[in-house]
């Protein structure tokens, strides 16, 4: 019904990246005029005192007045780098600025890389839980689970600004969005919908949360040993025994290859073909297939499509980069306290009422799907009561 | 001899002051096209994979290819705020949106505010050392001593960036390049010269010091209760009994009013109008005041030249705003590994020879000064040996 998305262009090579890249991809500018010893008195001392005592106490004047209300940190230890794992801070920083650019590029917000340079769970709480004042949200990037469910709930509980691990929320937001669409477009109701996610990493366990709080009953989430149950005893950790809780509702066992049948669904965020067409071909009719892995998806779309899915699409439409500008534009614009499930689930329908005709997703390059997705978030924050702006 | 240079133009008013601070005066933006997804796949995956794994382990490429090597981070705890005091991390941040501001306009530096919330300074250290390798240097600002001082020992010996806290240093640095100006102007040997300097915090002990390695011998620092001198128990810490030490080569005692008598230059680094025309009047013949309180002096310009002072100025034009940039800039340049005292020294000398005839300091608006004082630095820091930089 749907083929692959893929922009037929080929990728980069070293050579023109490394280019691109000289002196890196951001620097702060300048919002105001400073070419004389009046505006410099204005910008600096002695003008800048005045703001300074008005902001000094006033949490909403401070918003208004600084940059902070239009201001977010891209926080990374560097230990979850795309597909690279564990490559530290340096590894990570041109990850986080293209974040960063992509923010700025597409949603307006200032958007500031921070490296903090430990694994420790406390020291990364704390560190950042001391410069939060310096920004209006917190997007956690490229931190390893099970650590990152750790800080993200204690910054949560600290912090008085919205704080989202993008690798969690954020893919789940945009498979939401693609996932509605494909039900739609192969006239499913998501309450029979079965679906199996291979990865139980940060992003499979967050996608697997979302799609039960969206009303998909039916979600079996496998690792590399294969489906997560109850009473499994073998490579397990406290976050899959929590997921395996709450998912599986038949508490089905046995390898990625044996919950594949039957299933309508699979989305993958996991590793390198790791799904067969055979696989496929176990699968209900006309099945949907999100093989997400980077740079090399679980299944090629056109090796699914060959084998009778309905839908296959990779990772590089179906990204979270969809997602991300909108969801920190709304919510900067709401003045939001917290990025709440009805600010998520607002940005899923806005990104699946998006996508062209036929299509899953829409044109990331298209800056008024950006405004749509963050106006969608911003209405949703207003509406479930965590906006702090005057309307 | 030569007068304040003090602009004629009003104080801003707090209304304009006001507009032309909503939404802040900083923001991130990119320094690269992203119009097309060809662009996206350079800038973000896949291509910037290829980046990652270049400067994974390599602090050079780290340093070329990331936006690291021109950004530093302006950081405060709130404490010392321009006069204001200890107003907050809030009511900090104008103060390091304008440094920034001025750091981005007069050099080209890409500079960020970070507001450390604490006043520990195991935590503050610990926060900056955490998120350090996001900068290629650190300026403290703001910071009341004596935290100032143990934070910043701490920091330049664990971070492997240069750290500088301008309230100390930048000030000296300017303060020394005024005085290199007016002793010319005034026929003085620094060998001969006896200083007095009103104010034992940051800025008065590191302008104490830096006279000190410049080859002025006789400076005397005052407090609240008089001249530091060995020996004195009242109202001592550690850090006074350590400028103590090293200042006050004849172990004067007693009020400001009695340290003045016989001395050639004032520096006020203290309070509104603690100076009297008598005091000035007591001083060697064509005395030097650099009252420089803000926002009101120790004692106007006009009062002291009307008593007999042969140069006097205010913290206006006396300002660590034409030290900082060009500091940093040349630091940043030569990929100095701290800035050292030849450095700091250079930076001195080039203010005093960029002053035009009559002037003790050059035009802080002009762009060529902070260049000329980069190019100083960035030099002082190859010669010292201090510099990673390849020529």
């Amino acid at each position: 019904m749907s083929g692959p998305q893929s922009e037929k262009s080929r990728d980069p090579t070293l050579d023109e990246v490394m280019k691109l890249h000289e002196g890196g991809k951001l620097r702060m500018v300048l919002t105001c005029e400073m070419n004389t010893v009046a505006d410099l008195r204005r910008i600096y001392t002695p003008g800048v005192a005045l703001v300074c005592k008005a902001v000094e106490s006033d949490p909403a004047k401070f918003r208004r007045y600084t940059t902070v209300g239009n201001t977010i940190a891209v926080v990374t230890n560097g230990t979850a780098v795309l597909g690279l794992g564990d490559i530290g801070v340096m590894g990570a920083m041109p990850v986080m600025e293209g974040k960063s650019a992509i923010l700025i590029r597409m949603a307006g917000v200032s958007s500031i890389p921070i490296l903090v340079d430990t694994k420790d769970a406390d020291e990364f709480v704390r560190a950042v839980e001391l410069i939060a004042p310096t920004f209006g949200a917190i997007l956690l990037e490229d931190v390893a689970a099970p650590m990152c469910f750790e800080v993200e709930d204690r910054l949560k509980a600290s912090l008085k600004i919205p704080v989202f691990h993008d690798d969690q929320h954020g893919t789940a937001v945009v498979v939401l969005g693609a996932l509605i669409r494909a039900l739609a477009l192969t006239g499913r109701d998501k309450a029979d919908c079965r679906v199996v996610i291979n990865g139980a990493g940060a992003a499979g366990s967050a996608i697997a949360r979302y799609l039960l709080a969206f009303g998909i009953h039916d979600v079996v989430l496998c690792d590399r040993k294969g489906a997560l149950y109850r009473g499994r005893t073998d490579g397990m950790n406290p976050a899959k025994e929590d997921i395996a809780r709450v998912t599986n509702r038949y508490n089905e066992k046995g390898t990625l290859a044996e919950v594949f049948r039957g299933k309508d669904v699979f989305i993958g965020v996991s590793g390198p073909g790791l799904v067969t067409q055979d696989m496929v071909r176990s699968m209900r009719k006309d099945p949907i297939i999100f093989a997400l892995a980077n740079p090399i998806p679980e299944i090629w779309p056109e090796e699914a499509l060959a084998a009778g899915a309905a839908i296959a699409d990779h990772g590089r439409n179906i990204n979270n980069a969809l997602g991300f500008p909108g969801l920190f534009r709304g919510t900067l614009d709401a003045e939001a306290a917290c990025i709440n499930e009805p600010m998520k689930l607002a940005a899923s329908h806005a990104l699946a009422g998006l996508a062209p005709k036929g299509k899953i997703v829409p044109d990331f390059m298209d800056l008024e799907v950006h405004r749509v997705v963050a106006a969608a978030v911003a209405d949703a924050a207003r509406k479930s009561g965590v906006s702090r702006a005057k309307v």
